[in-house]
């Protein structure tokens, strides 16, 4: 089937540019699925989530199904809900198109599914499903499917319907506008006012609490017949209309072009949104198509990792990088990559230490202004990071658990008992996860240092750094034995909540305060005045500094024999691990589920390594032998299959510089199939943002080795034994490095 | 204006049948508003709502509002709620009618209003509203709408609206159903299907937990017009329109004839409703009408009270009764009134004691086959009751102290904090507020004093008062000092919880263990076997007998000096009240609200005041000068204006008592205004139905001084100097009496 308005040269263009990412398996930029599958449905509208970095919309279908969660977000969209919070709204229903054929609704739960196919370009963003569909009349259709988001501008989409069939047909469609969605049997809007007319309509709604309003517009299109146009709809519902007698094997196409802005980026934003509408529809589909290609292939040229002689591999390590460019900040510095992405409805959109951790090295790397947008969201929320110190008693930033529009803390104090909905299970996260702040500190070190962007340390990261450095050195106690501690917190791995002395928590606190002690000292030698202007509003004086440096050396951090850690005061005396239950490959469900949430705690089963995290993060701790050691103690005893989906990856790292590349790939592989193979049974909630930036860091720093150091950078590569080579490139102080590892 | 389709003959026999009622002042039957207040709406919607007992529709416009809360509900349809366990599902819009004049759509907040009444005849339950509109375009609209619920049967209503308008007008009508409705931000229904033609809609959807079916349909009829009807409508949304140019000062009516059938009524719930609305569309208007005015009257009959020489009370307490009336389970036994009726949200349709203490007598003394509906639906509810009692590692039934569909507890743990609405507070109610089993009890028994129906106690009631004496029984520990004790309760004075000893608990207790031990003495006697069957099932043997007395001689009971009790163990010694303070007629918060939740215990201050309700309740206990002692005491010390809405009217019969009539009529006018002149500012949440029934209890068994006894009855009147009579009937032992008290 091919679009009347897609011109062979505009095609041959794009295949052009498109030519050098492609060399290779085309295979390996194509995500596709030859079948429905009903029970898959929500892990499938997941994992073809398109988007641009403002707006993204799920996998769902244009005419909707039964037991869909169809979604589509925006950055900056929050709205309050109760217990969580705060979430983002899920944005009116613009890419609907609803068919009748002679009478019968178009949906694939009626008629008969004759062939299936749907598939998503990595390289362009563009989501097709092509199929054939026997209605309940007889009447065999053809439908091709097209939907894009433009990457080349923050407010625009399109969809469109090519229609065919097997015999003289009477069709109807309805293309619109739907306020009456939902955020799983939640309400965020209110409908405001709207229109509709011949080929335009438009919906003004407004969120509820916290009063956003939002624009939606379409321009709607028919080619290859003549049939009138007629505006319809009810309350919060747009419609335009189409009745035509579709003649066999003529294909007519359905052009939706559609835009979407907030009152967070207009003043009028109904005018804005209609506006580019019809722009859009008077430029036509393949413009905008150019438009957005063309930055895809910017990006790509810029994020593509290579890995040869593994095509699963190659197509999971660029669907994790699709997913993350769809979902980062590209267009402001007031948003930032929630835990699930833009994908789905999970963790609410809520922003954890998995985005400083894992998502934003990647883009540090090979996109540092996304990298930078990012950064600047935390620095957007420093005042709800240092109301959080306030109201716990300390000074400085303590930056949120979790965190939304503003940089307050949204944790949840509670969640529904998974065994008993009526009950509630206390979340102590909020209170007590403190390790995020010194998380947040390193993301910006490890940007500084591959960027060299001084103007923005300068400016903005010195900043969270040294804020951050008064949190700790404000809430650490030092006890009758002369040293620092921090009881009652919760490590990364959240199996054991309430510990003292957590080594990951201690460790990077230390790390932290003699940081921001040097970042201190090259702040009053490069820049005086803002060194004199910062250091006095966040109180910093020589006292200030003297005191981190007495925290830092006089923080408890225990060493065991051999250098072995103990992950927490105590963990070593806890029941140790039966193996054969550990690494039962019958077992379906996560140690918690099985010991409960109490039960889990009397064990030493980690739901990710915290020591080898931190091993990870700052390798220098773990000289001669102690790498060895702890691998080969916390390892064994992490439920990878089954605990957090943030260990995996992190795990082949640590594999890698264990010497064990082959052990490391099984991790990579548990790692790169979280979303695609579905593994924890939730990806319909959402893609795992924290495992695919993880798997850009186990391919880039732990099979290809690569090091950035004091005066360059070199890789120290492992690669698995069947991978070929392993190719990318990265900006080292604005200079584009590229970088071939091969076997 | 007047309606083609009434007929002045329907109408004379109306006015005939009503003759009787309605003679006095008319005024004292009609609630009516001459103003639309944007800021009163919620209040308006509520005092406005229609009924039959079954299905029940807020006063809410046809045309919608910006900022209402249109409900309606229906008794049984029950869907799961996040927090607060369960709710009634808002239903589907079946009363709207949207109305467009020359484009314009008719909506209050825009054009300009010129004349507004809005009036519900308390008689007919005929809800009516007439309005004159000046329209943007300038052209005046007059609108007369009227809706009511057939009163005579479970699942049908009407709506009509006649238009005139002042020059020639395009008309465009609109009216069908709308499934895209919300329990406030929640959501319900899915759509399973719908359906429109030219003149009749239908909308099946199916609550989204529970899986209960409900079927809405219309049908559509025009009057005074040709104008061509078009179906329509989008997802969730059939409507029918009617497009026609109106001629000046030319009526035209439009009708719409509802029908509403839920699975639990019907197999086939949407064959039935569209069956139902086709007979009522045949049979017309005045046909229903008939039937319906048939039943109010019929209801009125024997449920008015005439109050002579007192408007404003004799329409407060038709009022009143009215509210009662719609939201009783006349068609069911499987269901019971709300704290806050089937008018609004508020504690979002769950049973308390509420029910039995306040809304049970009225109907046990004028129609007692509804009282046996209300007790019947605790009946149902006895496995609910015993899981509950089992939980808590008692024996017996003990009552939930909110209940819903199933009889199971369904009481929050958790509220959000008023203050800051990410934080919540431990509810207790639901663990420890135990008083309501013997308040069941309670009802039982006086239906039996009042009505002599001794086969529902041989066949139910007498299973509810012994499996409750089980629990008694059961729950109460024996302690060192050889009495029997229930610590850590709450008693109907929520202002404190978790108090030992409570006067209110400990006296109920004992007297329903006592009855309990008649009652099973009654069964023996009278009905052996049911006895046999009874005893053997509930494992009530003469060593539990014994026990119950034994229990019962043992409870801690402490009375004070002059027959004064202590409401629990420690108030005496509480911070007395501060009476100005108290008393302050410039205050507008509770005094809970002022001191805080925790605050409050602290001090003496009452919610309602415990004892007394114990006086009120088993006026045997309190001989010779203990009463006026104990209400002297405890009246003082109650927040009256502005805590709990029950205790008005029961403090005003115990004024009565007391030989305070007129102290009882301040009392008295506090109840009658709780949702009339919205006192305490959250009529918009619902009816508050306790004081609705309490109202009844202060006229008849506080000013009348109506008292049963054991071979009939008598009155000790108290009336207020300005009542010049109280009249009204009742059923003792299935015989009518008629009371007149005269002043």
């Amino acid at each position: 089937m091919t679009y009347p308005n897609l011109t062979p040269e505009r095609a041959a263009m794009n295949e052009l540019h498109a030519d050098g990412l492609r060399a290779g398996d085309p295979a390996t930029w194509q995500l596709t699925e030859d079948a429905f599958a009903v029970g898959a449905q929500l892990h499938s509208e997941t994992v073809f989530t398109i988007g641009n970095g403002q707006l993204c919309v799920r996998g769902s279908f244009e005419e909707g199904h039964p037991g869909d969660h169809p979604a589509s977000f925006m950055h900056g969209v929050w709205d309050d809900m109760p217990v969580s919070v705060t979430e983002l709204a899920n944005l009116p229903r613009w890419w609907g198109i609803d068919l009748w054929f002679d009478g019968d609704r178009f949906r694939l739960d009626t008629g008969r599914l004759l062939d299936f196919t749907r598939s998503l370009d990595l390289l362009t963003g563009v989501l097709s499903r092509s199929l054939r569909w026997e209605a309940p009349s007889g009447a065999v259709v053809e439908l091709g499917f097209e939907r894009f988001v433009d990457f080349s501008s923050p407010h625009r989409a399109a969809v469109r319907v090519s229609i065919a069939t097997d015999r003289a047909v009477q069709v109807r469609t309805r293309a619109g506008l739907d306020a009456h969605v939902e955020n799983t049997g939640l309400l965020h809007w209110r409908v405001v006012d709207q229109g509709a007319g011949d080929a335009a309509a438009w919906l003004h709604t407004r969120t509820r609490a916290t009063g956003i309003d939002l624009a939606c517009a379409c321009e709607v299109t028919l080619d290859g017949v003549e049939a009138d146009a007629t505006a319809g709809g009810t309350d919060g519902v747009p419609t335009i209309e189409h009745s035509f007698e579709l003649q066999p094997r003529r294909a007519v196409v359905l052009t939706k072009q559609v835009a979407i802005v907030s009152g967070i980026d207009a003043a009028d934003p109904v005018a804005e949104a209609t506006g580019l509408a019809r722009e859009s529809a008077g430029a036509g589909w393949d413009a905008l198509r150019a438009a957005s290609d063309s930055a895809w292939l910017q990006a790509w040229a810029r994020t593509d990792v290579v890995i040869g002689g593994d095509p699963e591999a190659q197509l999971a390590l660029r669907f994790s990088l699709f997913q993350l460019l769809i979902a980062a900040p590209r267009f402001t510095e007031n948003a930032s990559i929630g835990a699930k992405t833009l994908s789905g409805f999970g963790y609410r959109h809520h922003v954890f230490w998995d985005t400083e951790t894992f998502m934003v090295p990647p883009f540090s790397y090979s996109q540092p202004e996304i990298a930078r947008n990012m950064l600047m969201y935390r620095w957007h929320g420093l005042a709800g990071a240092r109301e959080k110190a306030r109201a716990n008693g300390h000074r400085g930033a303590q930056f949120p658990w979790e965190s939304a529009g503003t940089g307050a803390e949204v944790t949840p104090s509670w969640m529904a008992d998974p065994g008993d909905r009526t009950k509630l299970i206390r979340v102590w996260a909020g209170d007590i996860e403190i390790h995020i702040t010194a998380d947040i500190a390193l993301a910006v070190m490890q940007y500084w240092q591959v960027t060299g962007d001084d103007a923005f340390i300068c400016g903005y990261g010195a900043e969270l750094v040294l804020d951050g450095a008064v949190f700790w050195a404000s809430a650490a106690k030092r006890e009758d034995d002369g040293s620092y501690h921090f009881r009652n917190v919760v490590g990364p791995d959240e199996y054991h909540d309430r510990v003292d002395d957590n080594a990951y928590t201690n460790h990077l606190a230390a790390w932290h305060l003699r940081t921001a002690g040097i970042v201190a000292g090259w702040l009053a030698g490069h820049h005086p005045e803002r060194w004199a202007q910062l250091s006095a509003a966040l109180a910093i004086d020589a006292a200030e500094l003297d005191h981190w440096e007495t925290v830092a050396a006089a923080m408890y951090l225990p060493v065991g024999t051999d250098g072995l850690l103990e992950q927490f005061t105590g963990y070593f005396a806890l029941r140790d691990v039966d193996v054969a239950e550990l690494r039962d490959p019958a077992r379906t469900t996560s140690m918690q589920q099985r010991y409960g949430f109490e039960g889990i705690t009397e064990t030493q089963v980690l739901k990710q390594p915290d020591v080898l995290m931190l091993a990870y993060l700052l390798p220098e701790l773990f000289t001669g032998e102690a790498l060895a050691r702890n691998y080969a103690y916390y390892d064994p005893r992490t439920d990878h299959e089954h605990g957090s989906s943030l260990g995996p990856a992190i795990s082949a790292v640590m594999a890698c510089r264990a010497g064990q590349p082959e052990v490391g790939y099984q991790h990579f592989l548990r790692a790169a199939r979280a979303d695609l193979r579905d593994v924890r049974h939730n990806a319909g909630d959402g893609i795992h943002g924290a495992s695919a930036g993880g798997l850009w860091q186990a391919v880039v720093f732990g099979f290809a080795g690569l090091e950035v150091i004091a005066d360059g950078w070199h890789t120290t590569p492992m690669l698995p034994k069947h991978w070929t080579r392993v190719e990318f490139g990265f900006e080292h102080r604005g200079v584009r490095q590229r970088v071939v590892v091969e076997a």
